[in-house]
């Protein structure tokens, strides 16, 4: 990585949080979380992340550092009156499932992304895991955006599914997990699903499948990523969204869009995901030498070189 | 595959029976099920098999004729008085689980493998997921062979762990579904519970994640296969016992164990599994091209390229 310089940023837009999280390996309170968390730190290994959120007046300097530390330009976090979004869950062993024992929007709920003007030529944008409506907003406000990328959840499928359409038709890549693209697609197969997906809009899906890893369909191409195999998992919150993060780091980074490029973004995405899953919060992704990001990127494509 | 000789035979030990399944994609009754058959069948692609089990007088000549079709050695198959082994089971939507409605071992509880004099020199043997004392006993009919592999399953784990513990401890390689690795570990990741399998005697161990692929383990080697992406899955039984026959057929037709011829298996037990899921009963399995099976293998492998 280190032959590049981080000279591309890339806009991230979505939720800033604590976490209160309870996992068969311990607990973590008020802990910094979110999705735009995970995925700009993430995301600083490669590129310059330029963040979009709100906070409370809870959000101290030191929960700032933490971007800061990274290269994370912050100018874009908003902190008003109230609290910091929190989010409150348990995971049941084995991490199959987890319950939410509380969602306080708290400042999050009047979130209405204004992107700085600072940031409105950038060229790689990543929509987190918010509103679709809300999504379409920060798209009318970056049409000089060169690759747009957005998350989405069950939630949205369900309760804004024709807002969601039309973010749909204007990204060009999507992060789902493999579970809602099927609801989304209708459609129980991953390849169905992806087939459909695309039919809807964007040019690349990458359907997430948790610790089976990652497959990404685009225009004649299949790339399937399994996902670092761990010994220790001591908490997957966050997981996809750093590994959203690492794949749009490193696309902005570099820029092409073949085939090659998308495979090392994948592994990438990958990587960074396996690190975040071994700690609570962004501790797992924090401070990572490049040399150990790159060693475990190689023990990842020795077990599926052929 | 064309440019080897079927030479060498292969040595599987294991059910034969008539399955009643019902999926969401249809129904089959009493059709030519067990573990035996479906892995010779995947095997007979590469190598010789030859079966050694029990069959009923309902086991007619069209039924062993699915074997004769693709060159199984089928004298060790004994038929006696009382009828085939039956198991009947119910899929849930999206294959996710299954219920078994019936199980009726017929003449299979009297199952006590006498291996024929003309199979005791085999040098590949598969012992198919049955009681861990019956597959002693064909250890012990079987020594010179030079890779023993064999699977198992919950159940056995449950009610025999000793002996299971005396067979581990003689083979090579052990086939294992993901969820059954970790409950005879009794460690809850894959990682952890593929190192504590591999103290427990057999150099490799193959881990079987169903939908996910599969991921073989020995000394210093990880290796991972995704599975074939399908759009129509009709009937996944059997395809565990498929897999391991490709894989065991290719290495018995092919001898070395090195890295490549490893990884070259695990390619043929997945893609022969992919086509085993297509169809009910052995129907996927049967009479293939060999164009087709290595059309999709090229698949497979186009998705793991990196």
């Amino acid at each position: 990585m280190s032959e590049t310089k981080k000279s591309e940023p890339l806009l991230i837009v979505g939720s800033v949080a604590f976490d209160s999280v309870e996992t068969p390996q311990g607990r973590a309170d008020m802990a910094l979380g979110g999705s735009a968390s995970y995925a700009a730190i993430a995301a600083s290994y490669f590129a310059r992340p330029q963040v979009v959120g709100i906070v409370g007046e809870d959000f101290q300097s030191h929960h700032m550092d933490r971007f800061r530390d990274h290269g994370v330009d912050v100018r874009g976090i908003e902190a008003v009156a109230g609290k910091t979004f929190h989010w409150k869950g348990r995971y049941h062993e084995n991490f199959k499932d987890r319950d939410t024992l509380e969602t306080a929007l708290n400042v999050f709920q009047h979130f209405d992304p204004s992107i700085p003007e600072a940031y409105r030529n950038t060229r790689y944008v990543l929509l987190g895991n918010i509103d679709p409506r809300l999504q379409l907003s920060v798209l009318d406000q970056t049409r000089a955006a060169r690759l747009v990328a957005m998350d989405t959840m069950n939630f949205w499928i369900d309760t804004a599914r024709e807002p969601l359409r039309e973010v749909l038709k204007r990204v060009d890549l999507l992060f789902i997990n493999d579970e809602e693209a099927m609801q989304l697609a209708e459609d129980w197969t991953v390849l169905g699903a992806a087939e459909k997906i695309l039919r809807l809009g964007p040019k690349y899906v990458v359907i997430k499948r948790g610790e089976h890893g990652a497959v990404l369909f685009g225009p004649d191409l299949t790339l399937y990523v399994p996902a670092v195999l761990l010994s220790n998992v001591v908490d997957p919150t966050g997981a996809g969204d750093t590994f959203a993060g690492g794949f749009m780091g490193h696309l902005s980074r570099t820029g092409a869009l073949d085939r090659e490029n998308l495979a090392r973004a994948l592994t990438w995405g990958t990587v960074l995901a396996s690190f975040s899953v071994e700690a609570f919060s962004v501790d797992g992704i924090c401070g990572l030498a490049h040399e150990s990001i790159e060693a475990r990127r190689q023990r990842l494509l020795d077990m599926i070189r052929y």
